[in-house]
């Protein structure tokens, strides 16, 4: 399976990977090769996944992976035909696994591929600035332009009609047409995960990537990490103001609008129509259901339902916070 | 009327706007000419206006503009000289008259007109980093400093004894003198503002500008958006720390003190000697006034009267709030 | 006494520095001649320390200063060995008389002394970016990699097996070993520090540094400002996410993770261990014990105990908040 942006460097022989884990081939698995490494719900047959806590079993149950690192105590959640592979930290252990595979996603030193683009085909094609740096293998759509000093690291895809504006760093990241993205923004940098550990924190592979979808806008100094195991998405003509920050895993829907300050820690999932006012933050694997407003600086520690307008923190329905705090 | 920073293709006459509009001229309005749109208090004779919303009742009734968009309901607040044209939307037939005069403030692609300063006469007149690029017309007064990658775009004006940071970008804006602008600052942009649309949002222009008085400092990080109808204005002495954020039409006053991560929303005026903590947020259209102390993550969306000190979220008197939270 | 960025235009007899402040050496002090000013516990022999609050009693009657600039009513605090000179406003004297000793330390004027990295030796020793530049002086160890349009500022030492993002700017810093700096920060500008004048405020010198010690990360978009008289310092092994800002003084302990849009004000300490969430604020002049976490969102205005969750704003025990907010 080739990834768009990371190089897988598997396959590996199953018995290669429990070597690299110091576990025994205790069930006898056959010498399979196992071709990637994927979240629960996406991964295939051949390829390995991971199961670590029982929030996910019902995603679990039905995965299609053919092994999958667990602990003893999960293994009943999982398919029969799953091969489980029990350890005793399947966090560390799906880190290593992924970093085998994916060396170069740990790591976010800059991409040393990059050209200035007045000696790429680009030079004509493009409306740019000075500065400009670009990787190998971009991919940019007609009537584009990009400001100074801007950087779009290897294979990222920028569809037409976009503005890229100065100052501004891109990688890992897929760009529908007619997108702006504003000065001074970093987009597509490894999420804030790891291990934590005493010494040193390990650091886990971000093999996920960041999706912005059409007719987007991208506020100034705003920040996007890309995905741990999945992805980060930004929906359509969904707009973003400046200095935002949008964790990793994040998938936003479409026509929200997000104001100035925002902050989303991770792997939360908004709806469509979603509005939200400056300086409120979201914290991690939440879900936020369509049409919901959130009133600024307010800050959403549970899921919220269709259509709910929520106000404070933690947040609560709107009416009712402003009636208490009157 | 010139404008300073965006090209006014105007005049055009009333008929050719009705005509833009999908409008008859019902009126049987005279052929004059337009010279420019305006806000209600700023506009002239022979200028256009518009009025939306009765909370603006009482400007609008000195108006002096010519022609005014407005809606039925609301025609007996303006007066009666003002020749009223009816709409749907005043805000959408608005901003698609501003796009008509201005069309250059719609978006934010970067200054096509800039050069390396070393090809300007500004090369030995100004202390200046590598790589600082410098737009068409910019004007810069005695013994400045600019550091390393930052751009100044085209007709920016720059007073005397200013210090200019490095990879800070500054467009759409007047400067007076001895202002400090820090590191990896935006200052300039257009707003956050545009009119939802399930498909496409509609982007207003921004015809605004920002205006930074004398002896301010604004620290790193920071943005400032320029106004959408009026401008943008940070007053004297006012310092600015990391990471804020003012957005568009915010004026605040002298000696005022802003802590890092602020945020502030739009169109509200802060008073003099106003304190604000760190990570607080100002709501938009809000009257903050003079001496006003706001502690460090407060969240603000009332007017408050001079003198008061708050505290809170919603944030209200500092005493009572410390007494509420013992 | 040399310091490592800033240059010390000292030393200056006793006389000279009552001539300075407008004083009378109506105590009759000798020609003694004054190497330096430092804050009341790192002040030594000969050297000049200030005392301006009764706060600092415990600390201030172990200086080992020979000469403190106080108030009369703070006198018997202090050794009877240290030499007491009384002025009316002891921040505002000693920040005359560090701007005296450290004129270079008062503004952050882009370093002048900086070149490509293409004519320095580092060229081949390094793994660079374009558009790299690096002051005098500057020290990097081996195994380093430093992005595109970076600026390290002379002076500055980065040890060994570091990665530098792009866009970054350190200046006044000491980096340990393994370190990695994100995309677009800024390390080592003034902190937020000035006496404020209705006219135009008074500056006073930062002549403190940054220190990052091994193993920590910062992420991008952060701002990390230097000290007044002592220095920032982040601990080992601790990483900071996305546009957080640490302002002077801050001193954070090992092992800490810090979420993003954290804000810092100044002159805290943390121990070590300490998690802090996705926008908390802290507040200055605290400390914060070891083990310590505290809930995205919050704001500490009160010191903390080792060991506690804490949540809310202001912030509480987390059991407590989480209840009361049902």
């Amino acid at each position: 399976m080739t990834h768009p942006f990371f190089n897988n460097t598997g396959p590996f022989k199953i018995d290669d990977i429990l070597d690299y884990l110091d576990l025994l081939n205790t069930e006898n698995y056959k010498s399979d090769l196992i071709y990637d490494v994927k979240d629960l719900s996406s991964a295939k047959i051949n390829e390995l996944t991971f199961f670590h806590s029982k929030k996910y079993s019902l995603i679990a149950a039905k995965t299609k992976a053919t092994y999958c690192l667990t602990l003893k105590s999960l293994k009943d959640y999982l398919p029969k035909e799953c091969k489980k592979i029990f350890v005793d930290n399947v966090l560390f252990s799906i880190s290593q696994i992924t970093s085998k595979f994916y060396p170069d996603a740990v790591n976010d030193n800059f991409d040393v591929t990059v050209k200035s683009i007045n000696e790429l085909k680009f030079k004509d094609k493009i409306q740019h600035g000075f500065n400009v740096l670009l990787g190998d293998n971009v991919t940019i759509g007609k009537n584009c332009s990009i400001g100074h000093n801007s950087i779009i690291e290897k294979n990222v895809v920028i569809g037409s009609n976009c503005s890229i504006g100065s100052n501004t760093i891109i990688r890992n990241t897929i760009i529908e047409d007619n997108v702006s993205i504003l000065d001074g923004c970093v987009i597509g940098k490894k999420g804030f995960g790891f291990l934590p550990n005493s010494k040193k924190n390990l650091r886990y592979p971000h093999i996920g990537i960041v999706i912005i979808r059409e007719n987007s806008e991208i506020g100034c100094g705003s920040t996007i990490d890309r995905g741990s195991m999945s992805n980060t998405v930004i929906g359509k003509n969904t707009f973003l103001d400046n200095q935002v920050h949008v964790g990793h895993n994040n998938k936003i829907g479409d026509n929200c609008i997000i104001a100035g300050q925002v902050g989303m820690a991770g792997s939360s999932i908004l709806g469509n129509n979603v509005m939200i006012g400056g300086q409120a933050g979201i914290s991690g694997h939440l879900k936020i259901g369509n049409n919901v407003q959130i009133a600024g600086g307010s800050g959403v520690i549970k899921d919220i339902n269709d259509d709910a307008k929520v106000m404070g923190y933690p947040s609560k329905d709107l009416r009712q916070f402003l009636k208490d705090n009157k």
